[in-house]
């Protein structure tokens, strides 16, 4: 069996290598490619059986309407938010998305990023290559023995959470549900406000829920231990910006996160005059393994829905 | 019982906090601080019961027959290659050094510096303060499943193998004496040149000695599997420099080093050409932590001989 007519939104074909797509093509008979805003989207709609949405793009109940003979909706990504999976579950449509393609690649980052930080290397790397061999005023310190926190417990949470046992940190985490296998392996339950001021290290990893945003408050934020290092590989949604700011101002925390792609450009901006506030590009997840897992589980959900037997169904 | 003379070669006053200066003032009826290489050091070593020298300070069998009545040897350094501690022994004295006050502050700065390397945190950074928040270009990779070599399986090479296995890296290593305990852990024993060919990470954990100057010889360079990243935080006197540069021309392997301080300015300067060798002044072994350990094991040397029962006495 293969599909009609695949319907490519907001996903060039620059988003997969030439292998992949060459085994798209033998398990449909066309492929379109549309914008996200593009008015074309209406127009192939109808006569679609199977939609393909990148990170972001939102496919809501009436695109579904819309999509009469739709069978098949698949993300580019992990996160399904903005795809209406309710409704499509009502009308038999099954979403597949990319469930932890990059789960190593996310919490490898979080160490790499933490690491950075508290060993002062891009001083280091600068020094050195201008022949300074001098390491004064360079201060470090170490993991082992910290409190190290993980606010959520979903699959790139409990991978950090165990390198952080491999460095031996004290390390405890919050998460909506308490995981009992986490606490056998020494990853400790505890309240989250008891938890945020106790701790060296915070690697913030909740999925955007109504929930979570917002979740590091101004009184969390306000009662975060001196020298902290938090991390945040999850959208700035979850932090009030302001009072963050505040507390950056005060230069006694160091505040590391990824997702300034998507953070208010204004917000930005203020939060870049900050020397302990370290802003990446969306860089965790973009490992050389990620993008093969990534790639590969996009075209093996495709396949395993036209066998009958669906992957990485959400809904 | 009190020392009447310490001694102190190359070991400025800032070189220990005022709290531990306090406690050695009750060792001693006095102190005297010398340079290395003062003219000095001869008129005072006879009435010297104590003397104490720093990382690197030659202290010969002829300062030892120079001091007549020298009870105590101790360094503020964990290597001692340049104290005549076999002679010292024969004298009956003891020299007593800094065991392992560094093991952790090293082994994480070799996981800390191995990351910053595959995941491009300097460009992230850079960019990410610009307000550029564009990822492309930046290639990164991990660590879990690569063969991630130790050479030499000492109480550092141990550590930075266990960071690894967090990690979950494929960790073997090679070391003058098979360690059974390493083996039982997943540390798996093998030998060098086959070795070093399939590592991923290799990671220079020797002591420098006369067997293992000149280790990574030009053969063994040669034999580096492409993109492997090598870390040496051991003097570069284990590597054949000139082999180094070579095959760092080809573009290949990443290096990173941090003895950069007693490495030949000449070299330095050839090797410091190349992106793909990453230089960093001496600060694999300077966190807060290592530097309280050091100076509590420093002073606890010099208490432990005076009550008759030396600590990490060498000879």
């Amino acid at each position: 069996m293969k599909f009609k007519k695949l319907l490519f939104i907001g996903i060039g074909k620059f988003a997969l290598e030439d292998s992949y797509w060459e085994k798209i093509d033998r398990l449909t008979k066309k492929k379109v490619f549309v914008d996200k805003d593009s008015a074309e989207i209406t127009k192939e709609l109808p006569n679609t059986d199977g939609v393909l949405v990148n990170f972001g793009v939102p496919f809501t109940k009436d695109d579904i309407d819309s999509a009469l003979n739709l069978k098949y909706i698949g993300t580019l990504s992990t996160a399904f938010g903005k795809v209406d999976a309710n409704y499509a579950r009502q009308k038999g449509i099954p979403v597949c998305n990319l469930a932890g393609y990059s789960t190593e690649s996310v919490a490898e980052f979080t160490l790499a990023a933490i690491l950075e930080a508290i060993r002062g290397l891009e001083t280091g790397k600068q020094r050195g290559r201008k022949l300074n061999v001098d390491e004064s005023g360079i201060k470090a310190w170490e993991i082992k023995d910290k409190v190290f926190g993980i606010l959520g417990l979903g699959s790139i949470g409990r991978r950090v959470a165990e390198l952080a046992l491999g460095f031996e940190a004290d390390v405890r985490y919050w998460s909506k549900h308490r995981k009992k296998d986490a606490d056998k392996r020494g990853i400790k339950y505890q309240n989250a406000d008891s938890l945020i001021p106790l701790c060296d290290f915070i690697s913030i990893n909740f999925a955007q829920t109504k929930e979570t945003e917002g979740f590091l408050n101004a009184k969390r934020i306000n009662s975060l231990k001196k020298n902290v290092v938090v991390i945040n590989t999850a959208p700035m949604e979850l932090v009030d910006i302001d009072a963050l700011i505040k507390r950056l101002a005060k230069k006694d925390i160091t505040f590391i996160f990824d997702h300034s792609d998507e953070t208010d450009p204004k917000d930005l901006k203020q939060l870049s005059k900050y020397p302990n506030c370290i802003i990446y590009p969306p860089m965790a997840y973009i490992t050389g393994e990620a993008r093969v897992i990534k790639q590969e589980m996009f075209v093996s959900n495709i396949e395993h829905f036209l066998k009958g037997t669906p992957s990485n169904e959400v809904n």
